[in-house]
């Protein structure tokens, strides 16, 4: 089984208060592609300029990432952000964003996209999601990302898209904005009435929750002393929610409540990883080892036993 | 085995998106009394006016809470607080601060406080929190919960009370606040080598995290779609926690970090049930089954189970 994501490949530019990077490979498809190829064949589509060169390609083979999907458009200069974080690094200032070829994007996937089992839609136009989605009708599960821009500018096709997914992954900002619900209960149950199974709700430092049909599941981020660069944390954790859900698929598992619970778990482990470094530097070069490890430590954190209470 | 605390009693007027209440029983002490009654005996200390009535003492002894340490000052007035809350409910608005007798407060203790096993130290001046906790210096277990306006203005005083003390009871922001770190992780490490044993940071709709001397345990609040008035909230985490301390105590338990994660699960389940309605409304009426029933709902929804995965 594959997995296909559609998205953003990036050159960011990123300071934060422990350092910074002028050029670095980034984007939502790269930390997507990087966080799942732990786990799955990982198929990679979005468009590059001339400036793409061979560095950048070796990332993602050296992670087995079929590139065939990349785009590489003559003339062009790949999608620039220049972005930094306060003390605090909860919230991302952008400084400067040069679409590039990312403008001009028209996802025509090939067949190894189509024939994809999974898709991520990542944080792209949602007529553009769309139109991907609508290429891929096999697709056993099909999930997007989405922000607070296409909120303000394209909510009703961002709403339609969201109809035709199984799965949604926004912060839970973005989920309440979406809705006009404050409660994000309410909110995520009124996004579920759409269509999709899941709503993921990325809530960053906190970590994040999963509501489904009838269930309610949240996990905590990793605590981590050292934050370097959250770029990139919400799509290593779709990529790793996504490509244990492949793997479960391919190994004939049922998409129950307790498997979406494991994805929930791998997502945070690779959310956790992507920002103990700058960009793709932690995720690149990690082991399959490092993982299961960080895995467990989520169950030591989070896990507690019922005694006996007399009650008065 | 019995269970102190001092702090606050007051009046509370309080408006938020779904209604309001003009004149309610309130403080930290309350709520803190309130949800502790359940699992322990409680002996609560603070000041009231004339104006608190029978009808106020009646809702704390309906629940067995002794309020024989309770100090009525003639001709004086009751602490008056009146604040709202706008549609995200994450921000109380203070409008007006009365406080009454509370401004010439001075903790003198009787023999059940002095002879308490374990003492909470609602959020009061750091000197008073000290001088409470000097008189009673054979307390097996002792917290305090602290606010912004004391790091303004009494830091130093702060840090020194948080010397004596067993757990601190603080929002995170408060814990970043204090240290001046950014990252909670650093900054509670750093309170917790000043002498506590344990760091709680309250994370209002994003529950809670514990930080211990090797570990770290966080739950999540409660999944509600009605949340109602979020005033006392964190008062009645605490007293849920010590509350269950405290039993725990009674019974020869050791206090390790399963007993203090029980004590975490405690805690934020009188605080879910604390904010589902005005003031004291909800947790005054509760029932042991609906306790154990909402324990048990902590669980089913942090719980998850490992499966072998390849990594690639």
């Amino acid at each position: 089984m594959s997995l296909a994501v559609v998205g953003s490949i990036a050159f960011d530019a990123v300071k934060t208060p422990f350092g910074e990077r002028e050029r670095m490979l980034g984007g939502s498809a790269v930390h997507f592609s990087l966080a799942s190829s732990f786990f799955a064949d990982v198929h990679v589509f979005g468009p590059v300029g001339e400036d793409f060169g061979n560095e950048e390609y070796a990332i993602l083979q050296n992670r087995s990432v079929n590139t065939d999907g990349i785009e590489r458009v003559e003339g062009g200069k790949t999608f620039f952000w220049r972005g930094h974080y306060e003390y605090d690094l909860n919230m991302a200032h952008t400084d400067d964003t040069q679409l590039n070829v990312f403008g001009d994007f028209e996802p025509k996937l090939n067949d190894s996209a189509r024939d994809a089992d999974v898709l991520f839609l990542a944080n792209i136009q949602p007529d553009l999601q769309r139109a991907v989605r609508e290429q891929c009708p096999d697709a056993k599960f099909v999930a997007l990302d989405s922000m607070n821009l296409w909120i303000d500018i394209a909510k009703d096709s961002l709403l339609q898209t969201i109809q035709g997914v199984d799965a949604v992954f926004m912060n839970d900002a973005e989920i309440r904005m979406l809705t006009g619900q404050s409660n994000l209960v309410k909110a995520a149950r009124e996004l579920l009435q759409l269509g999709p199974r899941l709503v993921i709700a990325k809530q960053g430092e906190y970590g994040a929750a999963l509501f489904t049909e009838h269930g309610f599941f949240a996990l905590p981020a990793y605590p981590l002393e050292d934050v370097i660069d959250p770029t990139g944390a919400g799509d290593s954790f779709a990529g790793g929610f996504l490509g244990y859900v492949t793997q479960h698929l391919d190994e004939g598992g049922e998409l129950d409540d307790d498997a979406f619970r494991r994805a929930m778990t791998y997502g945070s482990t690779m959310a956790s990883f992507n920002v103990e470094n700058f960009g793709t530097e932690r995720v690149r070069d990690l082991t399959g080892e490092e993982i299961a490890e960080r895995f467990a430590g989520f169950k030591a954190i989070t896990q507690f036993e019922e005694v006996a209470v007399s009650y008065r």
